[in-house]
């Protein structure tokens, strides 16, 4: 790399530090696990503000469990289903409910639910990414209607972008 | 807690007592396994009755076998059948044939017979309430039609209210 | 057949009858639910008499789930040990605790716990036998010590003999 | 129950009230989601002082999973570990330690390790009780040495007496 180049990219990057106030902020491809409870408390909350009962899940880039938690009285059978929506939004990058119109009969990727262990495919998982776009995991809400676990679950992802 | 909350308290208290014959008997939130019985031999008397035969599964509040009863000649592959229908009903607190209008092709939660090892949401799985109305425990019947089936859960699960 | 032949084997069921009370009430290979009801309630019985908290599985000739009971408190783990036991005792038609013996480090059948979804090979499978001693099912305890679990099969297995 | 009775219960429970602060403080059989959260941060704390990278899994009253914590660079395998080893400590109310010294080649429960769809019988599991000495679910950490991970479940469950 010649001088004139390396002062450009100097430059450059002096200009980046001044205009931002974030530029020295470690940003990962990985949730972390401060930013994974961040998620899962803003979710509680919001949850807890609309009165619904639900399970939160939260998983890492790997997909792998990251954070969890199950409101009092909320539905048993939420806990499986809460994590398996956080799975599939990673697994495949997408909003679950979004997938789920795929998987219909006739659909392209019809019964895809069979893989994975077993995969949710209604609405309620999300993927989460962090300030520069990048998918660094997912969360999967559930124990309210369709609806309010989606919106949980958005709430959650974006609280730490 | 000053004086005079207590008092008042206290006053209230003798009051719920003295019009009240049921004050003293403990209802609690899990079903016992005395009335865990009294639901399966129940519902095994209608089954006799009606000459259906049918494994009876019933779980507690925590979805956890508490009894089961398979009468002679019935489906072997009812077991598995009458216990998922059981923790069905009390993992998400419904009549397993209501939650099945839900996972049809189209449905809001398609394919939910995929999370937690599996399933059953048709007819035959019924919550068991307490006294107070309070849901106890589930009933899971299976080897009858889908209605006989249903009739008899829900025989077992009102004969301890 | 000859009419002597046939005279003969006449006389001898004559005989049979008339030194039997016994001679006309069907003995079985399987397990009936009613005497499953009663080998659990038997074992119940004693295991309230001796204040020990148990699970209580039987199963049929086939090693199929027949009737279970969990005591209120008893563990939580329980269920499966129970329910493992009795399967155990019938898959190879022995006490689990004899079969323990065989199992250890060194032993002949070393880890054949990782067969059939996982076997439980201490003390308290039972086979139950019918009146002609021939095993007809098996029944599993779970809850109190491996004494104790024992003593409450083997009581509740020849409850019915 | 005649009205002397009453009266004697009513006046009974005016003193109860009078003499105690706590009487009106509800103390349940099973944790809430806040106080699993409490020990789950506990726990994590602990770690983090003591540089020890840990998974944490807090199960409820029913030994199912209520809050869930992977510190960053923990071990992946530890997720499913903790998860285990704080049900195996609810599923057998005790320190999984001690119940490991059971299940030894030629101990009285050897391979119950093969029951409940996996156990963990080493340290890093252990019950916890309510103010009133009562089990209201369990926590099982993993990722450290079984020493370490023992004295931060220790710490987590002490954290809400």
């Amino acid at each position: 790399m010649n001088l004139l180049k390396k002062l450009k990219i100097a430059i450059f990057t002096v200009i980046l530090i001044l205009i931002s106030n974030t530029a020295f902020t470690q940003i990962t491809n990985d949730i972390s696990h401060e930013d994974a409870l961040k998620v899962l408390l803003a979710a509680k909350k919001k949850a807890e503000e609309t009165n619904v009962l639900v399970n939160i899940a939260v998983v890492d880039a790997g997909a792998n469990l990251k954070a969890f938690i199950r409101m009092d009285e909320s539905f048993l059978g939420s806990i499986d289903v809460a994590i398996k929506k956080a799975k599939t939004a990673r697994y495949f990058d997408i909003d679950t409910g979004k997938l789920g119109e795929l998987t219909q009969p006739g659909g392209i990727i019809y019964n895809i639910e069979h893989s994975n262990g077993g995969l949710i495919t209604f609405p309620g998982g999300y993927p989460i990414k962090n300030k520069n776009g990048k998918i660094i995991g997912a969360i999967g809400v559930s124990g309210g209607t369709i609806d309010q676990d989606r919106a949980i679950a958005i709430f959650g992802a974006e609280s730490i972008i």
